[in-house]
């Protein structure tokens, strides 16, 4: 193949810019369209500074397109869960036994715009801002757009369309909607929603609680969660449900039903965010959603990839993850087949769909860890088991956490399978005091490697997965 | 309540028609609106003859209504499966080991139309026939309809609208597309589709092949079934990829190709279908889909029910008999909150949905258990087991099968958990050879419960569900 195909990309968040500069680097013609203004030039956050958590498969993806160096300065590293109770207690949990593993709270916008800076080095690739896209014409391949600066509509048109647009993606909605073939879609709510406050820095702008941590203060029916952000902020999330509880987003309607609510289950958090009233009510209350499909591609034409293709629920920190190891599965396949389109769709649909699935589920399992299991205290004694079997055995014991998260090579499908597998094992061993957290950790890591290969080895002869 | 309520529904399929017969005999004053011509007075099959399986819960609700002696002139009793090989063997495989227990093969549209004709025995019923529901505007309860015959479009106020339109719902695209809540909504093809072929009466309208089956001849990767009717002819319907493998529908395109695949895996029944390339060629590919959806209602204004609300794949027979179990749900809350619409629609949803959600999964299993595990030695053993421990202790023992098909009383998500974690019992205590088939039943039975009580604490104690 002499002559590179030109590549459309509609989206510039996270994956799409990460996906036009893979693409620019292996010499293809790449145009970005992107609804939004240049993040870089213009503050669009509201006011609010958003964080999120980049482990080692997002890392490999910055590796793959060299700019992994130029991302370590943005990290904050978190070690652990430290938990507040009401009484604003804090007892830390760690991620990993292995001193070398962490979890980084980074910023949104400054990563994205790292990766906008550094697709700007390539000359054949181009970012087109404040293009709205309305809509594909997935058999022609022609995307149509609005201009949010020119009020002009347009239309561009790529030998190959990408859509990497988020969980909203117009790209999805033309194969919903166009119903040229059979459409497997899911959108999944859950009844709770979000919003975002913040604790501001200190005077010297210093993090007023420690910064080595993912504060988490659990409640059963309702969270509050903290990442801290390198201007000595932290980002506070509430997870509430929208109507159910006696507490909940519809009621808390009065400053003083929001004071009140913070003051009997996040007291100590209160007295960090000043701004709490007047945050809560201007702030949007966001959704919580799960968005699944199949296929993510039309012929050898167009293909989603990131949220567009899997939005998933926050709860593991993954979403940016597998977005960015998507970029990642889809360079290596590109690899093996360039120039055969619609056998590259087809490759990276089956290698990744039941990856991105599983990921999918494992992070509304931790949903209801994270509310509510956390404080438990047979998962606590868990937890401590499988601290001490990773510090222990640093090369043979793996939780589904850390498999999850640090295991990069691990796909997320196999993670999900063995690592569920994993806890059922320590939590029926434990219940049927077949272990201890006391007992050798010889005996207690060859108990649950026998107990855990039994269970996949029951459900295998079940036909379950 | 003096006045009862005027009520709107769209739709007089099995599931509207029999709501709409139990609204009216509870007093309100009812009208639907069905987009078909009237089935009693014209034929709309397009010459085929649609059967379905009525089974317990569908008969409990033909109860409800008054109509069961009605309805079972119309049954021809099946007792079980007849497996054809590709030799033409065949093997008998029932249902239960109990002998009263069969599911009914019966015509649609027979079904449909006793179930209309008793509906126009009630002066506050009304059906409109040829009248198409466009949208509903679900603030005003306003639906939108097209009359076929008149061309003419008109509008109609329900004090409460019920959505009993299908599989593609008006009013559920109404609560997609308006966005007046965070709607859950998937659809999930399976990647093979199907198509009606028809094994004709003798010259003398007897049954060619038994009529006390469901014959089955599956193949692996794809299958065929056939039920009988009463007319002395069967309904043949062939399970099949879209694309994939070496026989799909998009290769069988050939008079030669349908009649060499028939020949060398279908001769028994190929013998039988004299029409096959004519039928194959006119007949449409029909899809295979699973609708789930969440919420069901808006405020006290409307509902939807039956497969507007769950449509499900066809392989457990429980299609019909889901929505006519809809009703005799819906029935009895309506019993206890007579008055109270919004109180109706709530305690509706939460008291059926993981029901609904568990007979999609369920159908889902045995499109994998018909193709394949009816033909796999370990599932054969277990099969003979389950008949054994049913004859033997009828009143103890109910496999997974009995307890969807033949146990009214007892709700699908726990027909669902039970009969997995007994399936997984035997099939683990089968390999582990701690059971055998020659073994007393006694031992068996208990055995069996044991294993099974403890993968449900099992479960339970991981939290799994």
């Amino acid at each position: 193949m002499s002559k590179k195909d030109n590549i459309l990309i509609i989206g510039a968040g996270l994956c799409g810019s990460l996906l036009a500069l893979r693409l620019a680097q292996r010499g293809y013609t790449v145009n970005v369209y992107e609804s939004r203004p240049d993040l870089r030039a213009t503050d669009i956050s509201a006011g609010r500074s958003i964080n999120l958590a980049l482990s080692d498969r997002g890392l490999k993806a910055m590796r793959l397109a060299g700019v992994e160096n130029k991302v370590k300065p943005l990290c904050i590293p978190m070690y652990g869960r430290l938990v507040h109770d009401t009484e604003g207690n804090t007892f830390p949990s760690n991620y990993s036994g292995r001193d070398n593993e962490y979890i980084n709270s980074i910023s949104r916008g400054d990563l994205n715009g790292l990766l906008l800076t550094e697709a700007d080095l390539y000359d054949n690739l181009t970012i087109h801002f404040n293009k709205k896209c309305t809509g594909v014409d997935i058999e022609n391949n022609i995307a149509s757009f609005y201009d949010y600066k020119t009020k002009e509509e347009f239309t561009a048109k790529g030998d190959v369309i990408f859509g990497t647009d988020g969980a909203g993606s117009s790209l999805r909605k033309s194969y919903y909607l166009e119903r040229k073939f059979l459409f497997s879609y899911s959108q999944n709510y859950l009844t709770h929603g979000y919003k975002e406050l913040e604790i501001p820095a200190s005077a010297e702008g210093k993090h007023l609680i420690s910064q080595d941590y993912l504060h988490i203060w659990p409640r059963g029916d309702y969270m509050l969660i903290a990442l801290p952000n390198l201007d000595g902020s932290f980002t506070v999330t509430l997870f509430l449900s929208y109507d159910e509880g006696e507490y909940n987003f519809n009621n808390l309607t009065t400053e003083e039903a929001i004071k009140n609510f913070f003051n009997s289950k996040f007291p100590d958090a209160l007295a960090l965010i000043p701004n709490i009233a007047q945050e809560f009510a201007n702030n949007p209350t966001g959704a919580l959603g799960t968005v699944k499909c199949s296929p993510w591609h039309y012929k050898n034409k167009n293909v989603i990839l990131g949220d567009a293709a899997h939005a998933i629920v926050p709860f593991y920190g993954q979403g940016m993850n597998a977005s960015f190891e998507d970029v990642t599965v889809f360079d290596a396949i590109l690899e093996q087949h360039e120039g055969d389109w619609e056998t590259i769709f087809k490759v990276y649909e089956k290698t990744r769909k039941a990856d991105t699935d599983a990921i999918a589920d494992l992070a509304i399992d931790n949903y209801y860890e994270m509310r509510d299991h956390v404080a438990n205290p047979i998962f606590k004694e868990k937890r401590a088991i499988e601290m001490a079997l990773e510090k222990e055995f640093p090369n043979k014991y793996f939780s589904k956490y850390s498999m999850v998260t640090f295991k990069e090579d691990i796909p997320y499908h196999t993670a999900m399978t063995k690592g569920r597998a994993q806890d059922k094992a320590i939590l029926n061993l434990l219940v049927d005091k077949k272990i201890t957290t006391t007992d050798d950790l010889n005996s207690i890591l060859k108990k649950v490697q026998l107990e855990t290969e039994a269970i996949l080895e029951e459900d295998k002869i079940a036909g379950l997965k």
